[in-house]
């Protein structure tokens, strides 16, 4: 199963993944997920968001279990950041037959689109749609790199996007949802667990950086007439970084768009994203509002003009704490229970958390021994990705089993 | 002339120009010159390097008098950057045709190609072939920013990228070359003239600067676990301004590519390309070496490595004195004597700084009000390119004409 995944969306050089939203390598992606749903004789739905099901059980019977991630990726990802979720759900699927397990709910693998936003810059497009945290009207507002929108987007891969928007039928039948996923840190790895369980994901934004400048001649243009708008970002991206060490949070400027990007060319725009997370709002708070008066007084300095735009925020999640004991239960008795499964926070966000507004969630995580993430170095040992699917059949039986 | 010119390759959203060497627009631009070569009976020729000649006369009986330049542009170019030199040439030439001046040597006008270099990263690729400043070799490495090379994207237009090189029988039969452009200052404004000469092409070169880190969730990677290069590369910029200011040089970081470029993603990549030019070599050297010790450092503090690769570099050039006097007799002559034209220097490189090696070579420059360059907002006035065309038909007139 795995192995057939591997190839797609990879780019030849970097070994990194680029399965973006709506693209063909999605599409293969896609094409894999509906392939094993069929395989297992599972009934197979699309729903008005594009987001894939595959069901056991009566889907309108209500009070389902929900496990999957997401198959997409950011720009040259790793092999494990939503598709170990995806994954384990169907290979969790296979050893509770193997049990012989009997299933008194509804049980349903789920791979909910777009979820990295590496495309249109809005991460969690499936969920948040399904959810009700975007309309139609704002996803159809959402445009890519080259200029493309998201209702084209889709329409080019063969979906409807007049018919995308909240769908609260589909939560309703929900009972839990439960989303494994790669672990993007070093927790588990320094406790030396296989497993955990999270507690909470922090607050996170993302917000756009325009500096518009004048572009000019980079060899006769003196730099008293400049108007560089390269100069202020420059000095943000060090802000940024300033005020994260001091808020104890993390700040990123990882993505840059520049205009018109010649070696002999002033800049016209500098166009920098900053992604920022801490534990609680307050320390978020307190990061962004330090980078955006640096990032004006920086601005003002070099004559550039700067708009701060706030593309994208999630509150802070806590995951249903009646859930996430059950897990530990569950998950506990397997071993010593002395040893109870680590809980922990984390600073991704994760199509859980959108979730999380709506249905009882938990998510699962698999050791990372290097916490590598959205990098193809990213990885998790195969015993650790076993005990992985063995945690989420044991959930899934916990939950749903006879 | 100008009208038709004028919409080829321009960008209906910036309404800057997009003309890129070896593309469709180049080819509209090229297509553009042959047609008005062929209008005027002119011997249309295109060199072994791409570059074009229409001559008036024997193109084999050397002393031959050339004037032209480029119409290729950087990204979002203005108009005037390349075309002004060569529709001013064929405007010139249709002003000394109505004078009914018969020429004593050869006339040739000339669009060399892939002047800005703005596909490929080294600038003035046709006049650096011929002069032998460039060898095939080496041109047949360069690669644009979609991992095309030169080579393919000469036969993509249908060149044999096979036959370039340098041109010594070609460059032996030129007597004199004119180069007319664009002001890409405010001197002439300045100083109240219409045309000036040029006197000398500062020392200027191109670095690359590769730091390399490691790419890594955005949300999930302390701060301390970072090696996030978009940190070396900010402060390498602001150490750019720093020591050109010091120098009374010009830096400038106009280019960037990142890897892999996604808001969520601690970078891998981030290559900057560093553009420096000072009045004097010294200076010059000043700047880059603070700068790449700067680099160095910072790099180091942030567990980065870097690469500075230097990408193309051209010395002081100091016009043929013998030829600017020449001119400054010439031009002098139309108005009181007791205003001469003025002579000035200038940062930007051209075709006429290469050729400077070889063939006694010129430049003049046409007033820009606002200095702006490599820009849609670069700008001449119509008396000022009318005067300019003056200027350069009186030029090839005191040279050539009988």
């Amino acid at each position: 199963m795995w192995r057939e995944l591997r190839p797609l969306g990879r780019h030849p050089d970097s070994g990194g993944y680029r399965r973006f939203a709506w693209t063909p390598a999605d599409a293969e992606c896609r094409g894999w997920f509906e392939g094993q749903a069929r395989l297992r004789g599972l009934v197979y739905e699309v729903d008005r968001n594009g987001n894939q099901w595959a069901w056991v059980g009566d889907p309108g019977a209500g009070d389902a279990v929900v496990i999957g991630s997401h198959l997409d990726s950011v720009p040259d990802g790793g092999a494990f950041d939503g598709p170990l979720g995806v994954v384990s759900s169907f290979a969790a699927l296979d050893e509770l037959r193997a049990r012989g397990v009997e299933f008194t709910r509804p049980l349903a693998i789920v791979n909910f689109g777009d979820e990295e936003g590496a495309r249109f810059g809005l991460a969690c497009v499936g969920s948040r749609l399904t959810a009700g945290q975007l309309t139609k009207e704002q996803a159809h507002r959402l445009t890519d790199g080259d200029g493309i929108t998201l209702p084209r987007a889709m329409e080019t891969a063969g979906y409807d996007p007049d018919a995308i928007g909240v769908d609260s039928d589909r939560l309703d039948r929900i009972g839990a949802f439960v989303e494994l996923h790669v672990e993007q840190g070093r927790a588990l790895d320094l406790s030396g667990d296989r497993v955990g369980i999270a507690s909470a994901i922090w607050p996170h934004g993302r917000w756009r950086f325009d500096f518009r400048g004048e572009a000019n001649h980079a060899g006769t243009t003196r730099l008293v007439d400049r108007r560089d708008p390269m100069l202020s970002y420059a000095e943000t991206v060090l802000a940024a970084r300033r005020e994260a060490r001091l808020a104890g949070a993390v700040a990123t400027f990882g993505k840059i768009a520049v205009e018109p990007n010649g070696v002999n060319a002033i800049p016209s725009l500098v166009r920098g994203w900053l992604d920022s997370r801490a534990a609680d709002q307050e320390s978020l708070d307190a990061v962004v509002t330090g980078v955006e008066q640096a990032a004006h007084a920086y601005a003002r300095e070099h004559g550039v003009e700067l708009d701060v735009v706030r593309e994208s925020f999630t509150p802070v999640v806590e995951f249903d704490h009646a859930l996430r004991d059950e897990l530990a239960r569950i998950l506990g008795k397997e071993k010593d229970p002395a040893l109870a499964v680590p809980v922990l926070g984390t600073g991704a966000g994760h199509d859980a958390g959108i979730l999380s507004g709506r249905v009882p969630t938990a998510m699962l995580f698999v050791r990372n021994p290097t916490g590598v993430s959205h990098s193809p170095a990213e990885f998790a040992a195969e015993d650790d990705c076993v005990a992985g699917v063995r945690a989420l059949a044991d959930v899934v039986e916990g939950l749903a089993g006879k």
